[in-house]
């Protein structure tokens, strides 16, 4: 029985599971759900398919699974996957945990919660956001962002690592979102841009079919800011 | 060369690395980092101990690591631990991972915020909380423990398992300490009250131990709230 995979690509750990399923040869069947039209917020949903009512999620014949790092970790016991993605090397292994569980509070929450703020709350409900918390939020990322480039990538060309894994894929999905909000992670960040555009090239071609609508949002980001220049 | 733990048994992560290396036996000299007195925010403390200037992390010999949940996969696979803490069989250990990385941004997030706001920074600075601010943080905690109880907690003794792993530490630790700010998480909720105290029995005598202070500003916390009636 294949591997069904759950997943809507405007989610930065869906797009990063989606991405490693691609790269690393993982046959699934993928089964979108449209989170703009709230798919995921039935009774039927959380009964059977994810009781979180989150995505993305698996379900590997009767074995239901959320939350994104928890799935990598089981596909690379259950797949064989190249030791780049996650080094068997207890020491490797422990320098890419080490990013995966830091980036829940620093990059993930603080690059999600300005992208909810300045873009997805007011597209869903036509409310500006105060300026004054946008402020705040936006120092946070930006926080965030140069405490990554100084942690993460000071020594090596990937998070904590000579060649690429799937810290990398998960974090470049994570600064790629805010972009849609019209806040360019890659500004006055000379090292966190080349590093992106090596993960990138690691993994296109899914990286760009992952991020094709969100490329698209970020044109038309660019597009309107100019227009009120 | 004998494996250094630095931590400061305020901390909630710190506590449940200290609980899991004395109840798999693991031996470790204690390096203790008092926070209260800003110990970590040297440039020092930086440069030689660890560079995010936070806790728990560990020295093993030259490889310093930071991060509780990385730290707990790294010591089962440096040192013999019984398969319940961390099991081998590919589902039961996704399973507990589906807590570990769960829990950062509910459990955590939410219990640590209120602790903050409604003790740590008044107990610094001197001045009171928003009311507001905090009744929505109250809110949220309310909110993160019914649905540590419905989602993890529903037909199993313990987090996603028949026997207890290290998930039920980290969570039972993080639940611990709003407790600290006068919130009573077992109010209401029998089905976490018995859960945490089967983690408690399951871990003693090292959980009391590594929750001494913390039992002490509980109490202290119920008599204050007395000599306001």
């Amino acid at each position: 029985m294949v591997l069904k995979y759950y997943f809507d690509l405007m989610s930065q750990p869906c797009r990063a599971v989606y991405i490693f399923l691609k790269v690393a040869n993982i046959p699934f069947e993928p089964c979108t759900v449209a989170l703009r039209k709230g798919e995921h917020r039935t009774e039927e949903f959380k009964q059977k398919l994810n009781k979180f009512q989150l995505v993305p999620f698996i379900h590997d014949g009767d074995f239901k699974l959320s939350e994104s790092v928890a799935i990598f970790r089981y596909l690379t016991r259950e797949y064989p996957v190249k030791d780049n993605w996650y080094p068997k090397d207890s020491k490797q292994q422990a320098r890419i945990d080490e990013y995966l569980e830091y980036q829940h509070l620093n990059i993930r929450g603080h690059c999600t919660l300005y992208f909810r703020q300045k873009w997805l709350e007011p597209t869903i409900t036509g409310k500006q956001p105060d300026p004054k918390k946008l402020k705040i939020l936006e120092g946070n990322v930006v926080n965030a962002l140069d405490k990554f480039q100084e942690f993460f990538l000071a020594d090596t060309p990937f998070i904590n690592s000579q060649t690429v894994s799937f810290a990398d894929i998960l974090a470049a999905c994570e600064i790629e979102q805010p972009r849609m909000a019209g806040f360019e992670p890659r500004d006055g960040r000379p090292r966190l841009k080349e590093w992106i555009e090596r993960v990138r090239t690691e993994c296109n071609p899914y990286y760009d079919e992952a991020h094709v609508v969100l490329y698209k949002r970020v044109e038309k980001a660019k597009q309107s800011a100019q227009a009120r220049l």
